[in-house]
């Protein structure tokens, strides 16, 4: 009934979406196997894409030639440049997106993609052999062959919902979980473990008091998160800003004893960075109030997420302090919030190409491996997609390096440290932040993606040439100066000191004060230049001249550390032979099997002497 | 946490979203209860509405202001009116859907619409108290209160799903089935039963060979199912027609063997008249082939809906015969078919207002009634929401008379008769069909809707206007007469024999040969009336003028029957003490409680010996 496939992505969430578009448009016949047709693509929280460091994820994610960014583009209900009075390292874009209108576009794109096949049914078991994958079963009772599997199954793996103290099976609200693939896996040798996530409660937003919140709009130029040219929604929607208070707090302790986080009945832990109202009201016992952000989830659509209130205790509890949050006093409930605990696999059993290092061409992605959040389900489907077709067809594995992008930072701290409880992604987790723009994220991956054949020549040429062009205007004002009569009044007026004499555009551009936008209006020569360039071009330009002192010191920092980064290890490395290595770094690093240098030096339990140790080693 | 509300509704189905959009529009508090917010309006089988004299429903609910003909037209992909080379009793609209968009609309009409909460969650069971419902319980241990309920549980309540050999529990596939609500009902007293339905495979259009097909395209100039100024798309999608062939039917045979319904896994009856492919096969032995149509799911998707090849078969004999259809060789499926066996209960436990006779305000509509189809299932859920709101406010009740509405046939059969498979709405099934015409639904039935509060005045008035308006037409072509001379030629054309002097255009257009859309062409007089009125009000009157005479005679039968249909029995009536009735028709009776003598009549087991034995004591 089916043929043999090259890859079999079982779970049609973030990851197994993006998994199995990268595979089958690089050629692989794929077969994406998902619970339900109808729920492809859900966005099982809330309806955002984006924001802090994962705004970036999915701008790569782009580059390399995945959807996400594409599907986000063309179902952004308001787009915000997020932390643009920072550095253009911490810029991040964010979007709020129609959850129905997403979920049918990601639909709409799969059914676009060829060599891709979909097929409902529920990934039971694997089909092992010589430790080696070679197909799965369903619950149909299917089996089909192929040469790589993808699992990407979520929540999903034996999810257990909390609400109060009543449980229920089931993988999101509605949705039945999926059985048999963890116990399989553990028979198989794999360790597994527990986690949990939440969400808060959807109201009807017909029953909101909008006028005491405050009103947020998104930007008034929207930005994007695709490279590519993605025609966008021109409607707008509002969000609004309230906050809890202390009454609201002490109605939410008041179901503190039937809380199945503080009682002890979910084991799991949960995202630290995403905590339910009832951790922060925990933990932060000092703060009278917490934000809360009301969000629509759509175009049409009144339903409203409560970003911020995320809860598991009981239906009622939430009810009550709900509406004694400001606006929210008449708040009728559409669903209540609710924890999931569910299974997943501690990712320091994978290979950085996300492929188990137990079963040979299978591969994992997304939640399954301990992480929270689209944006990270998604550039791990990317790359287990990409190293799935890779492997199945004899060609290069594809690592990402931590100096290169987020996605390698993610995937190698994953790999290297393991997480214990679900890993998000921050500025801070990445050393060369500096370098990992959103700006250009075009700029570091497409060359990537182009190679590998996601991304087209034409794309790659666009690529080249906003490189160069934008180098073409840093060069253009190095060597034309300014009148310095001319522009000392808009100097006075920008708030920066005036000139004694012409200088170069290049160094008054290096004032933080003065944008090219000002520059522009005073100088005609450079007007008629900056506007031949698009938008981006121009943006790339004066980053380049405000900040290249730093990104070089960066460049240069990551050049002396590429010693150890490009030092590969043999994976097969009998660690166990090296005596003077401490006891803890023979075990570590037996199990993790890094594949260079670097990463072994990234590993818990392993000390600059055991490094050392290792040079002397491996060099020889 | 929740208010007392006068009516809640449990299933948002075709069923439950009308019955609460109904209580809720008449000015009841309602809230809507159902497993996930995110399957409001599923159409579980096949993405189409209406059809033969399921057409002629929809547009009764749309005029008596439900909203299922709205939501219908506004996501037609194709629209036809069927048999339209038959009499206008026989024209019945039918539109393919966009699944999705038909989900999302009913989703957003219901969010728009006032007095209507929603509440995401699995009602267990009912609070009754004194033989009154007065409230429900839910999964998520929620005690809501009310003063009536309305259940529209559909194909979910101890749902169990078949391919082949396998079976798992579930509402539709991949959905939970509902369970409790049975349980406690039989507790109650009622009687239940089992029926199942099924739905075919669905397919990757892309795989299809259309070329070896026949293209069916929706009429040129579509009708719609409102009789409201809907925004309709402008885009069209083509149908296709195959045929399967022996070789079909014998690989399917080869499965037989796993059949659920051979084998007698399967106990509850499917309706005869949406029969599975191996049924047809079996019960049709010498018929070589069976028509299979192909339908798009919707504007964008590419999945294909297999109209006429719904089975239970295992899903490697389902897609070894399909890939025997012409066209189909190549087929990819995306989910196989299946069939369901679910709890219904026999609806002679209900009074005509679908009041169970059991426990006071608690009303059923929908597939749990034992009928089959979303129009059927959509009809019933607004006569209960009506009546719902009514008796919750003193209110008379609402009941539907054959001679006035499919509906009313609907309600009086199932009421009066049972059914032991699932009913589905014929023509036959209208002794006064003539009446019942989709062209008159909007002046048939707006009165009642306008007295009820659900048809606004404005709506009235264009209704009565188009009445009095195609009576003027009607008028004039019984007083002017057409040139008999200028005439001739045009009725030699038209097939018809030539006039030897002038005759009244009423006389002329009473020929079959000759219509409306002639005559203008050839009488400018004529044309300009025409040309002031809209096309619905000159088809009425054109129907007027062929098929007066008919519906007169129809007229008089209803009025002759009607002594006996308006004869009212007393429902407490004890019909034990009347000795002179046979023992089978006492036993009847007591149980249907017949609210008129023509209702008793239709009663199986109650002879017209036994109507006139009723006729006399109900007359004293
Ligand atoms: C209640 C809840 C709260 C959350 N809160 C947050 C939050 O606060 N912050 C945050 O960043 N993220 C949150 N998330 C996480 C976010 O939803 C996930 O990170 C993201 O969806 C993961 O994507 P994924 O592709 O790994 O899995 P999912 O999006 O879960 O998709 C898994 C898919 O696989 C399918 N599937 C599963 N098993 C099988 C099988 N055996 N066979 C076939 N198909 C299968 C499922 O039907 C589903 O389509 C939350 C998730 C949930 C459920
Ligand atoms: C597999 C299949 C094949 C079918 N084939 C045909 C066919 O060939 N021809 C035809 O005319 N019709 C067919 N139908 C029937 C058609 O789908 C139904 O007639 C129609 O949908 C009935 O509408 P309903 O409102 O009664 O119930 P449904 O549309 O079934 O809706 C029931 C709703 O109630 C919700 N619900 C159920 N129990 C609870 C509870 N306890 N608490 C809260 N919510 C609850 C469910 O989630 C669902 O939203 C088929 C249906 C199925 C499932």
């Amino acid at each position: 009934m089916f043929k043999k496939y090259d890859v079999i992505v079982a779970g049609a969430g973030h990851a197994g979406c993006e998994a199995a578009a990268a595979a089958a448009n690089l050629g692989s016949s794929v077969l994406l196997i998902t619970m339900n047709m109808g729920t492809i693509a859900q966005m099982s929280c809330n309806p955002a894409m984006g924001g802090v460091a994962k705004g970036q994820i999915v701008r790569e994610v782009d580059a390399l030639g995945g959807y996400s960014g594409i599907i986000a583009d063309k179902t952004t209900i308001q787009f915000r440049m997020l932390n643009l009075s920072k550095g253009p390292a911490m810029w991040s874009p964010r979007a709020q997106n129609d959850r129905m209108r997403f979920a049918e576009e990601w639909r709409l794109a799969l059914e676009r993609t060829e060599n891709l096949d979909m097929w409902q049914d529920t990934v039971t078991s694997l089909i092992v052999k010589n430790d080696t994958v070679c197909g799965v079963r369903t619950t149909l009772g299917v089996e089909i062959e192929c040469n790589a599997v993808v699992l990407t199954n979520g929540t999903f793996l034996n999810g257990i919902i909390h609400i109060g103290e009543k449980r229920f099976g089931g993988g999101r609200t509605g949705e039945k979980s999926a059985t048999g693939l963890t116990e399989q896996l553990v028979e198989l040798g794999f360790e597994a473990g527990r986690m949990k996530t939440g969400t808060p409660p959807r109201i009807d937003g017909r029953s909101l008091n909008y006028s005491v919140m405050e009103e947020q709009w998104g930007d008034e130029n929207p930005g994007r998160f695709s490279f590519t040219d993605v025609e966008r929604p021109t409607e707008k929607r509002c969000c609004w800003i309230t906050y809890t208070n202390n009454n609201v707090h002490e109605t939410l302790k008041e179901g503190f004893e039937k809380s199945p986080m503080f009682t002890g009945r979910i084991k799991g832990l949960g995202p630290r960075y995403c905590p339910s109202i009832e951790d922060k009201i925990n933990r932060f016992a000092e703060r009278d109030r917490h934000q809360i952000f009301v969000e629509p989830e759509g175009f049409n659509t009144v339903e409203i997420y409560v970003n911020g209130f995320s809860t598991s205790l009981p239906e009622d509890v939430q009810y009550r302090a709900l509406t004694q949050i400001p606006g929210f006093e008449k708040a009728k409930m559409f669903r209540p919030g609710y924890a999931i605990e569910y299974d997943y696999f501690p990712p320091t059993q994978l290979d950085l190409t996300l492929e188990t290092k137990k079963i040979a061409n299978l591969f994992l992605a997304g939640q399954i491996n301990g992480t929270t959040g689209y944006e990270e389900a998604a550039s791990q489907g990317l790359i287990a997609g990409i190293n799935a077709h890779q492997k199945v067809h004899d060609l290069h594995e594809l690592i990402m390096k931590r100096s290169e992008s987020y996605i390698g930072v993610l995937i190698d701290d994953l790999v290297t440290k393991g997480t214990e409880e679900p890993y998000r992604m921050f500025t801070s987790r990445a050393e060369h932040r500096l370098l990992l723009r959103q700006d250009n994220a075009d700029i570091r991956l497409s060359p990537i993606g182009h190679e590998l054949g996601l991304i087209s020549d034409e794309r790659l040429d666009k690529v080249k040439q906003k490189v160069k062009n934008s180098d073409d205007i840093v060069s253009y004002t190095r060597t034309k100066s300014v009148d310095a009569a001319k522009l000392n009044p808009l100097l006075e007026e920008l708030g920066t000191s005036t000139l004694n004499q012409n200088v170069k555009m290049f160094a008054l551009l290096g004032r933080p004060q003065v944008a090219f936008d000002d520059l522009r209006k005073a100088d005609a020569s450079l007007e008629v230049l900056l506007s031949t360039y698009d938008k981006e071009t121009v943006e790339q330009a004066e980053i380049k001249i405000k900040y290249e002192s730093y990104f070089d010191k960066e460049l240069e920092i990551v050049e002396r550390m590429r010693k150890m980064e490009d030092k590969e290890i043999n994976p097969e490395f009998n660690y166990h032979q090296l005596q003077s290595l401490s006891k803890e770094a023979r075990e570590k690093l037996m199990r993790i099997k890094p594949r260079t240098l670097g990463q072994a030096s990234r590993i818990s339990g392993v000390s600059p002497s055991d490094i050392s140790v290792l040079m002397v080693h491996i060099s020889r």
